[in-house]
């Protein structure tokens, strides 16, 4: 079977979780104008099961003509010379880095299998990130507004601008204890921080959204009803925009931003210290 | 100020949100018996940004008397250059890879801003995992267990073994829709699988934890209740795994294990593809 010249298959391999591999792929190949098709391979710990990947590579260059991208990340050396025999072309995503921090560090490094993911690193910022996910759980759409002293941050926003993925995000991959706060149509008419909000309001973060962008993603869900249109979105973007502004909330316009991006911006203005899970 | 030899300031910076950068750090990072003090930068997108980080690093090398370690992606070549001059080991963390790729693909890079974390790549991708992460959110802890067709897993156990972060790390990251349905004190005198998700057993996958971390956990939470004592983590535990082979429904331990290694455990086991987003 022939394929167009730039559709590649791309291997993602490892002993661990294969997350580190598949991100820094993933990076990479974002530079190139390449069309890929994507196998992850985690926990590859045996000569057996790396028999089997090696075959599949193998197999896949036989069926394509073309030789597939392997990037991976494997501590164990009987696992790594299997995966390296491959006919493919290899990537190992952490050796280029392994050599020159030896040089700088001038200490010899200690692989252990599967560390950067493990639970192992470091258990207390590990239960950190647990309580993280429980209390943004806790704290998601406006169920709660108790406890808001321990809260790290408090979005706020009309309703799908993103504030849910977002405070997820963050305690999943931050440990940040994430609240959000919906305004909806019935707030419209005199908006206002909710008390409870007010002595936490320098917690505060507005997320908005382009009514273009808010109608599609509305409709999606009820369509053709107030709730998904224009005029109403309209109102409602522009109401609680002004509030952002009157009450001084430093916000930010999420319809071009993934749920990385706004997180990842969300930390940078507020000045909050990822802690890293 | 003198530290030990073995601590080390690390900066991360990107023009886009330094995820990539800090993943890699840390995987490479955890192989060195070293201490890490981490400072994120992320979006240093002008030449202002950049001169004040470049001076970060300068300082944290004057505070400390050894040079930080700075793990970077940058695309912006006039921000590049500026962090290239700091006083400071540095490690590009796409670089080494791009120049092989581009041989074996016999293709120019085309590097652009902020491409591999951003809403860009992939809308279609990027709205199923929104999905999924309502999804998710609906039915989590049994709240619901409706439009279970719908469902890519469904993940089974006491209260407090993991399922909840699990549930929410499958969504996230790959776009999975995870139900997670809790076994609770009440259910165990005649343990089964609910009516409702009978139909669709093959979907189920069982989660358990040792004892012991067991009652760690629920003391934490509420010490000193029946919920947390030997006795009742022992008896749920007991029957829960009892109950898991007798139906023939595969389990995972998650003990040692972080959530990305469960979820990633996960998906190898079911087969399911990961979505990337």
């Amino acid at each position: 079977m022939q394929r167009k010249s730039n559709f590649r298959d791309v291997f993602y391999v490892s002993d661990g979780t294969a997350i580190t591999s598949e991100t820094l792929g993933h990076a990479v190949l974002a530079q190139f104008p390449v069309e890929i098709r994507q196998h992850t391979r985690p926990f590859i710990e045996s000569v057996e099961r790396a028999l089997s990947v090696q075959k599949q590579i193998n197999h896949t260059y036989e069926q394509t003509g073309v030789k597939p991208l392997v990037f991976y990340s494997i501590v164990l050396p009987e696992v790594k010379e299997i995966i390296e025999q491959s006919q493919a072309n290899l990537y190992d995503v952490l050796n280029a880095l392994v050599e020159p921090l030896k040089q700088d560090l001038q200490l010899e490094p200690m692989p252990k299998l599967q560390r950067s993911h493990s639970i192992e690193r470091d258990a207390a910022s590990y239960n950190d990130r647990i309580a993280a996910i429980e209390y943004t759980l806790a704290h998601d759409d406006g169920i709660s507004l108790n406890n808001l002293e321990q809260a790290d941050v408090i979005l706020l926003g009309v309703s799908r601008c993103g504030k849910t993925p977002t405070s997820l995000y963050l305690a999943m991959q931050f440990g940040i204890r994430a609240v959000n706060y919906p305004f909806i149509a019935e707030d419209m008419q005199s908006l206002k921080l909710p008390q409870a909000i007010e002595p936490y309001r320098y917690k505060t973060y507005g997320l908005t959204i382009d009514t273009e962008r808010l109608v599609e993603i509305r409709n999606g869900r009820y369509a053709n009803s107030d709730y998904s249109s224009q005029r109403q979105c309209e109102n409602e973007v522009h109401r609680v925009e002004a509030m952002f502004r009157r009450e001084a909330i430093p916000y930010l316009n999420t319809t071009s931003l993934s749920v990385e991006e706004i997180s990842t911006r969300l930390l940078d203005i507020s000045g909050l210290r990822r802690r890293m899970c």
